[in-house]
């Protein structure tokens, strides 16, 4: 690498010497390398390309590892990675044994937390800054929030407090004006609104002209003038909300005028009391093609920058989100009463297209997945059948709305669960590894996972006809490469399916792993040991009937999955022999009880014994026993 | 009863004859009424008391059942129940069989939602409203909700959307100045601030004569003023937190002045778009005791009524909750880095001592379960010992929040689940049911449960201690009578306790179904049957080894939770046997897949099998198989 100044920045200590030009041609260097690295290993460009002015002004201003700078989401944060002493480690980004692409306190002490997930920093802050108050330390307290994540409700609850405590801390509000979809809350509305208000100045000029010509007006118009001031003042500014929860607002501040940003933290940094100060940027600045699409930017896969590459990305096997997408199309424009919900993830869960071919049966709520169960939920009440579609990760933050909401009342929801199981360089944030083990023991909840793209659309229409809560859970990325029939029929409720059939062993599989344990078995057959597989289907209402019959002929039996172990769908099938008093050996290949860090999802499965070769492994330990 | 006025009204449609005198008379009987049936069922008092009116305004101005009224929470729908048909079942509120003590759509075509759980009201009023509108349909859609539950993120949420949607429907803020304990979020501060401000009207008046006065002004600081004064009203009033989100505030109003409610109910009755109706009431209104002290009268058990019962409440046992809340005082006295956190329930979990004798160590966020836990694992990154209590089933909500920022990072929270189990009369909505199953899953977590109160204690000192996440669940109510020990010990790790040798079975008990356990097995002991009991304190992690050693002595083995079975205490067990290789029958004593409604805890116990005698069947069937 040839970063004459980046090659001399080995910790955000460095920074002090730098001039404000070289800090300049510094933010140059890290865009390019950041395009360099992301060109190669994947990640979220547009959101780090947004905040690279930001960072280095944060790191110009707040070097010192006393203060404590957390990253909301933190996809943002391969800038601050970069500088934080991560330069050199950068090109592993989200690589298996490499850097993560979010922030680590086990990577380096600069890193506050780990983030992943949305909307945590504040509440984050204020648990710090309280620490460091009780604590007698110095360090200033910052989190840095997207636009986005501040329609979610925890980002609100943060709020809430810091303005309560008067928190010392600063909250630097990231508005690119999208967050990964555009905003649809009112709170963005409204802050759109409020910016756009020249009116606020010449309406100060103008009534204070007026009242100061006023003759013997007394100190008591004085101040009531200064009352109205700055209470216009607030309404008309996006300050007010913020002001409403005791924050002092400052902005907006241009988020790529570097010197300026410097400037203004630089006054800020011995404010006390919570301040949010708001800065406007731009998704994926200073990159050409992100900017132009900021959302196709978003999160990338390897070798983006090619763009025959993403032309062509239609033209090669569905993916899951595809399929999902294609099918709830196909079922919504026969069905009015379908609405399709997502939490600020349109394309993320291919809803995409349900949103162009039928606005009217399409909802985009912002990041508030609460509020997109609960409505659902609503929604149900009243006949109507909602589909909520959430990476399963992101499922967690509605489990008491999938149980208060939906399953208690057994309302007829269905929730799609994109990118279950292994998902791969984005890490334990993200990976889809609980959603079994949460969904399972909830009454009146059924409980599904198709084995190929084209199930999925059998099981949403089939989910859809069901009387009661469905959740349905797909993986990540490609399908199998099996066509999409053109219509659909409806899967027998609670039934699986044998597809392959052999005394020495039986394999009940789940989801995306039939396909290797159908392999598996093949390869177990050259090897002489006959197994019956099994495409479950159905984690909840489990076949037993079916497991019940095969166990007895085959004996012992090795069930996989991509979930947890605990609570997961072994789990269950334990569950069910002996409540039937059948006495069998049983192996469970899943996740044992570790948070997957991130790598490519062949690595992970096969490190973790959940590919073809550890199935074999597995159902050869359990034939030995 | 001789309620001349309440025994006419079989449905809201009665109340179109009644005078406003007679509606006054009708709200005193309703009171009488309420007062009547909780004193001996027990039941949320304050709240229901404090909303008579309100419901009655409502129940005048929206009595068709085309309008929807959604009840945030639900405890405060006494007089909502007793004037939509079900005056006549009322007495049996809360018992098993009888009427909910929240809202539930299976009761009554009137009853809009299942509630229970706070701050779903506006998410399902935005899905009511949205599927009215795609069906056509007509009818008022109406929130109402308390000042506390609009703390929470998933009110802040729905409150976004609604009014970014532009949602014809009406949001009434019950606001009690309290909710359950005091709001503490700067929310409130600020509306308690803006309320007072006469200031705004005094200064309206005083600028309109200003500007009014002054000569040729022109059109355009007409207009000015107009803005002006739009922009002062709002920020002077509480308004300008809904108006920012859109919202049409009207308020406040007098919650307890029937006429000037149902007045104003009455002119909003056909106004577009989304509209807050701010109420002032009084909890416990009408009441003298209650309204003198509405946090004791909030949730209350029979025979409240009785001064000298109250009184010597404390002399009787201890419970669970006052164990919890004195070990955690001593255990933070002597160590300034625990911190008591609670989401507005100092009372119920017992940390009202650590808030009264160490106020710097205690932490109440409102009703903020999310922000809770992410606070704490803010502090705790810092070298805090945060405590979390909340209960069980509350601590549903902050899912997400206990596997992202607690867990993955591994850090040293410990989270006390009060309420664990089946907590009797407030149903299915608040039983505890589902812990084990959305918590055992959690890589880094370790779970407790004592068998008694004096356990409880040190199994708190052990989880300060130990240098990960740990959850400790316990049960609402009366302990066993033990004594609490004057000091801690810590509990060797992940190791349960044999209470009882025999051969003939095996019996693992977990937190309070060991008792009876225990007791079952001298049961079974009469009749011949010698059985193990095993105390196990930790689903995770579980104590293997002894249970290995004692399944190959006994063979038969039968687990006893207060849990659902699906990914329960028991499926841990069927895990780990599985995973050791060991074979033997297994019987898994918990609740079978539903949701347990409202009941005393004891019949509830005996109708799913959870008590003594339900164990005693159990062994008997595995002994006999």
């Amino acid at each position: 690498m040839s970063f004459n100044i980046l090659n001399r920045i080995n910790s955000p200590l460095d920074l002090e010497q730098l001039s404000n030009e070289e800090m300049l041609l510094l933010a140059e260097e890290v865009r390019v390398f950041i395009i360099e690295v992301v060109r190669k290993n994947g990640g979220h460009l547009s959101s780090s390309l947004g905040v690279v002015e930001l960072t280095l002004a944060l790191l110009k201003v707040f070097p010192q590892i006393d203060h404590r700078i957390v990253w909301d989401v933190g996809h943002q944060a391969y800038a601050y990675k970069i500088l934080t002493g991560r330069r050199d480690a950068f090109p592993s980004l989200r690589q298996l044994g490499g850097l993560s692409g979010f922030p680590k306190m086990s990577e380096s002490p600069y890193d506050a937390f780990d983030t992943g997930h949305s909307s945590t920093s504040i509440s984050l802050a204020v648990g710090i800054a309280q620490a460091k108050k009780r604590k007698g330390e110095t360090g200033r307290v910052l989190a840095v929030i997207g636009d986005g994540a501040l329609t979610s409700g925890l980002a609100f609850e943060g709020l809430n407090q810091a303005g309560y405590l008067y928190e010392d801390m600063i909250v630097v509000l990231n508005d690119n004006g999208m967050s990964i979809a555009p905003n649809v809350g009112a709170l963005s509305r409204f802050m759109a609104r409020a910016l756009s208000g020249k009116a606020y100045h010449s309406f100060r000029r103008e009534l204070r002209r007026v009242l100061t010509a006023l003759p013997g007006i007394g100190q008591d118009l004085v101040n009531l003038a200064r009352r109205s001031e700055n209470s216009i003042k607030a309404l008309s500014t996006p300050g007010i909300l913020f002001e409403a929860f005791h924050f002092n607002y400052v902005g907006p501040v241009e988020g790529h005028n570097l010197p300026r940003l410097i400037e203004v933290f630089n006054n800020l940094a011995d404010v006390p009391g919570p301040i949010l100060v708001h800065v406007l940027t731009q998704k994926g600045h200073g990159y050409e093609p992100a900017e132009a699409n900021p959302r196709r930017f978003h999160g990338l896969s390897v070798n983006f920058y090619m763009p025959s590459q993403i032309e062509n990305a239609d033209s090669r096997r569905l993916n899951y989100t595809q399929a999902f997408g294609q099918s709830l199309l196909k079922l919504a424009q026969k069905d009015d009463r379908i609405i399709g919900i997502t939490a600020a993830m349109p394309e993320g869960t291919g809803l995409d297209e349900l949103a162009r071919s039928l606005p009217g049966q399409y909802m985009d709520v912002g990041i508030a997945e609460q509020h997109a169960v609960t409505l659902a939920a609503g929604m149900a009440s009243q006949g109507l059948r909602p589909v909520v579609a959430i990476y399963s990760t992101f499922m967690q933050r509605a489990y008491d709305q999938i149980a208060h909401d939906v399953c208690i009342p057994g309302l007829p929801v269905v929730l799609a669960l994109d990118r279950a199981g292994i998902v791969g360089e984005d890490g334990a944030s993200h990976q889809g590894l609980l959603d079994i083990s949460f969904l399972r023991s909830l009454p009146n909840l059924s409980l599904l996972a198709p084995s190929n793209e084209n199930e999925l659309g059998h099981m949403l229409a089939s989910a859809l006809q069901h009387n009661g809560p469905v959740a349905i859970r797909y993986p990540r990325g490609a399908g199998l490469g099996v066509p999409l029939d053109d219509d659909f029929h409806l899967l027998p409720w609670g039934k699986g399916e044998v597809l392959r059939t052999g005394k020495d062993l039986l394999i009940l599989a789940l989801g995306n792993r039939v396909a290797p344990a159908f392999q598996a078995a093949a390869e177990l057959s050259a090897g002489g040991l006959e197994a019956t597989v099994i495409n479950a289907r159905f984690v909840k209402p489990l076949d037993m009937d079916l497991i019940t019959h095969w166990a007895g002929i085959c004996g012992r039996i090795l069930t996989v999955e991509e979930n947890m172990a605990a609570g997961g769908f072994g789990s269950a099938v334990l569950e069910g022999l002996h409540k039937n008093g059948v006495m069998a050996p049983v192996k469970i290949v899943a996740v044992d009880d570790v948070f997957i860090e991130h790598g490519s999802p062949e690595k992970l499965r096969a490190l973790h014994g959940l590919d073809q070769a550890g199935i074999v492994r597995a159902a050869l330990a359990l034939a030995a026993e």
